[in-house]
């Protein structure tokens, strides 16, 4: 199989109320784990919505980082899908965590490309964000 | 389990060059895909690549739809997030694989939301492209 890329999709729970129901916020800790992770941003657009979460999408040269956050339940779906040898998926899913101040997080790793004989799930991490 | 969204991951192979290669061709078949998918488009950003290859990024009030292409190996990286009941996820799909003229398609669904007991991974699907 030709891996074109690991696309990270991590649930992110416990999450401070105030950092991701901020659409600044959420900026900022976006923009901020895109450079942590060493990939190029193209494009952002983030939306507040009413009354409450917040959606940021990057368009990143090596693909894209999505944020969609539930304020009221503390919770932030978050993915962060990368091609190429430089990016640094795992650091950006750390930084947003952090951000977020996430207490928990569950995030499934998959190889995008090309048909392959074997699954592409990869494995499933569960654990307590690192503060 | 509460489940927030559903996030369905699709690798289409064997597609059109001449469609995953134009800009415009993406951007019109994304945004067929969201009407038909029931979604609310609230941003849309494309971006064609030097020399090839096309990225398209659609923010919904749902979620999220994505495409990457990599028209020289005739490959497309789909994904399509939807909160909520009204969405028709897989018509994005199957409207994209379309468009696309893709031969095959390979997708995952994922449940997204809480932290929950069991695997996140709910089943792969491998298929010929309906055409």
């Amino acid at each position: 199989m030709t891996t074109i890329g690991l696309h990270l999709i991590c649930e992110l729970s416990g999450c401070d109320v105030a950092q991701i129901g901020s659409v600044d916020a959420v900026r900022e800790a976006m923009l901020r784990a895109a450079a942590v992770a060493n990939v190029t941003v193209l494009n952002s657009y983030f939306h507040k919505f009413s009354p409450s979460g917040v959606s940021g999408l990057l368009c990143i040269a090596e693909s894209h980082i999505s944020v969609h956050t539930w304020p009221e339940t503390g919770y932030a779906a978050v993915d962060v899908y990368t091609c190429g040898d430089r990016a640094m998926p795992h650091k950006a899913i750390q930084t947003l965590a952090r951000a977020f101040g996430a207490k928990d997080k569950e995030m499934t790793e998959f190889s995008r490309g090309l048909p392959q004989s074997g699954s592409r799930f990869t494995h499933e991490v569960r654990e307590a964000a690192v503060r």
